[in-house]
């Protein structure tokens, strides 16, 4: 069969090939994945089918049918894979982060209307048609910075209406362009307004009103955020069990500012993936590593703490040495990480987490995938898996992180079709 | 005349007008620039002609003739002034930076042969036509982020044929693309290789084989670089009175990693801009702000210490209420800040160095066109002024830093023409 794209030329192919039957990368591997240099990679319809080196290219297989995409010599490597976004929401705080930057105390902005609530506010007043045209808008995003996959939790209606609401959101702006979105369920993000003081009750109802009627097939992942003014550990501890006995998979937001002993607590459930980790300790980390085998993924979020101006990141590099695998992800919302630029978040984990830029962009490939379960789909090239992938601007990986901020995206190709 | 383009439906048009009969934006002025909501901006072939309140469009200007775009309620602005570049420059250094981000001492890089002296190795060993190529990929890269103006220093020849060549390729670059293009002189970056250990020989060098052969009206502006390791506060005073006698305006690198009194120095003698200012204390500036009657720009980098790992971002939130006006910039070179994403700078100069949105907005507009003496042309929309403008994909200025790292770029015009 002919091949329907054939990427040639490719300078350096980034495959980040192997894991997929194993489990994420973690120590050495992560920054010991393949690289071809002077590749191709050819698909057939969605799908990879062959890649190598140029002089293994077999040319029966490229017919006049087949669409060639020259890369001239430059980096080509997976699309990558956003594993952690909230993605649905209501308006924006643009002018919240206008009173910070003036000193207003968070908790002065929280008392007079502001923080969460008002993105809750905005979100329970927006139409289905809005809240997908945002959503919509954000995936364009996205795409534009070579994202492929990325996904999309709730958590910004807080009651069962809107939260499920969200969710079916989170699924139609999936069908509507080619950026494949996994929705997550977090609808415990915090106790909504109407169960002030009752974090349990509101869980409770969560439990009751609203994970009855999620189908794991569709929505693979129940999340929380274990933290002072969210849920506690013992809270979030019952939350979870149920919604792993209604077999959802576990997802944690944990130790963001604080150390609760959230991150390992998930673990010990077999939690796919706990996420900022910004206080949790490298021995703790390595007591993850070793009790989940490697399989549980700590997911690093660096913008958030450069844009709410804390000195505090997750010893990413530690973590590494203790076994932990790790992603790395934007944590794309409006309150406390306005953006999109993955690649940002990939340098600043070099420069704060003192990740390398191989460990970085295994990070944000096929270590993100493992964390949303994704592996056998996209975060590698490699025969029998989507065709998602980046033809970039640069000649050397490690130019990737090191462009500052900046977008090296040349092409994207996502399902075999160049968009 | 019918205008030939006209952007009309501008949810806000921020003008940032009215300073360039009298000075850079100061104190105040930073943040109460006008804006105009639900407004149009009408041009006549290179120039603003025209601009105010949709009710107030003259119809009667807008033929077959006009290309009219409607901007649909978003905002739009005079075209970024990036103000300090070293656009010019033979390869990069990131696999320097991997070294960096795995321990390696800076000296250590620069005893193996790394470090600036690689790129001047590079730099002197390229071709005319490689460096241009260079300086064009750059450039294309500065227009996405809707910069339309961009100083260019050379500096990584270091020998006086090489440097002429760099000047040459900076105006060549110029010609051949949109991006207006202003070079600086900055010979006096480092001392030669050739004279190590010998600065003020080696300024002598540049004062009778470079200087003679630069018109201040092609390469207006002579700067140095006055740090430990570079050039002492006494060579470089030296230098900048002789290229002042010439006709040259002058900048200086200064108070980038040690307080050497640069700053006050070159200030004193008139300099158009002092640049870093990271260790420049708030007392200097407001000496500074004072004896300059504010017509001296501090031009902040916010994104260097970022790079660098540095904690020290110069104090800018202090220099405005001293009455020191600041613009931002980049600082785009391929050692301490290989980014062009000038929106980046703006939000990390309102995150780290206390600036607010509207300030942040005048620094890298008009107060960067004072910076490099291009306030009659360029960083303000007003009649007579060079068409030079963006619509951007936000409906409200406050959205610009707030959207971390994105580029909100949704339509370029240079010269009244869009891209
Ligand atoms: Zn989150
Ligand atoms: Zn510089």
């Amino acid at each position: 069969m002919p091949y329907s794209l054939l990427i040639r030329n490719c300078g350096q192919l980034l495959t980040m090939a192997g894991s997929a039957a194993r489990g994420p990368l973690t120590g050495a591997q992560m920054r010991d994945w393949p690289i071809l240099e002077n590749a191709f990679v050819a698909c057939e319809n969605d799908w990879v089918v062959a890649l190598g080196p140029m002089s293994e290219l077999l040319e029966t297989h490229v017919t006049a049918a087949t669409q060639v995409l020259d890369a001239g010599g430059r980096v080509v490597m997976p699309g990558l894979v956003e594993c952690h976004t909230h993605l649905v929401f209501g308006g924006n705080r643009a002018h919240e982060f206008q009173r910070k930057l003036q000193g207003e105390a968070y908790l002065d902005i929280l008392a007079s209307g502001g923080g969460i609530l008002s993105t809750v506010r905005a979100t329970r007043a927006a139409s289905d048609a809005e809240l997908l045209e945002n959503a919509l808008h954000h995936l364009a995003g996205f795409r534009c910075y070579g994202v492929t996959t990325v996904e999309a939790k709730s958590g910004y209606g807080l009651d069962a209406e809107t939260e499920l609401r969200l969710l079916r959101v989170a699924q139609e702006a999936g069908r509507r362009q080619p950026v494949r979105v996994v929705p997550t369920f977090l609808g415990a993000h915090v106790p909504g307004p109407e169960y002030k003081g009752r974090p349990a009750e509101y869980l409770d109802m969560l439990m009751q009103e609203v994970l009855p009627h999620l189908n794991p097939q569709e929505v693979p992942f129940v999340d929380i955020f274990c933290e002072e003014g969210a849920f506690s550990l013992a809270d979030a501890r019952r939350y979870l069990e149920q919604a792993q006995a209604m077999g959802f998979g576990l997802k944690i937001h944990a130790e963001q500012l604080h150390d609760l002993g959230g991150c390992e607590m998930a673990a010990a459930l077999g939690a796919v993936s706990i996420d900022h980790a910004d206080y949790l300790t490298p021995a703790a980390a390595a007591r993850i590593a070793t009790q989940t085998q490697g399989q549980t993924v700590a997911v690093l979020l660096p913008l958030v703490p450069l844009f709410l101006r804390q000195d505090r990141y997750a010893p990413g590099r530690a973590f590494i040495e203790a076994g932990l695998p790790v992603a790395v992800s934007t944590d794309f919302n409006p309150g406390s990480c306005p953006s999109k630029n993955l690649w940002l978040a990939l340098s600043m984990a070099c420069l704060k987490m003192g990740l390398t830029p191989r460990e970085a962009l295994a990070a944000a490939t096929i270590n993100a995938a493992w964390a949303i379960g994704q592996q056998q789909h996209c975060g590698s090239l490699e025969p029998g898996k989507r065709a998602d992938l980046l033809v970039l601007d640069v000649r050397h990986y490690e130019e990737i992180p090191y462009w500052l901020g900046e977008n090296p995206v040349r092409h994207v190709v996502i399902g075999g079709k160049l968009e």
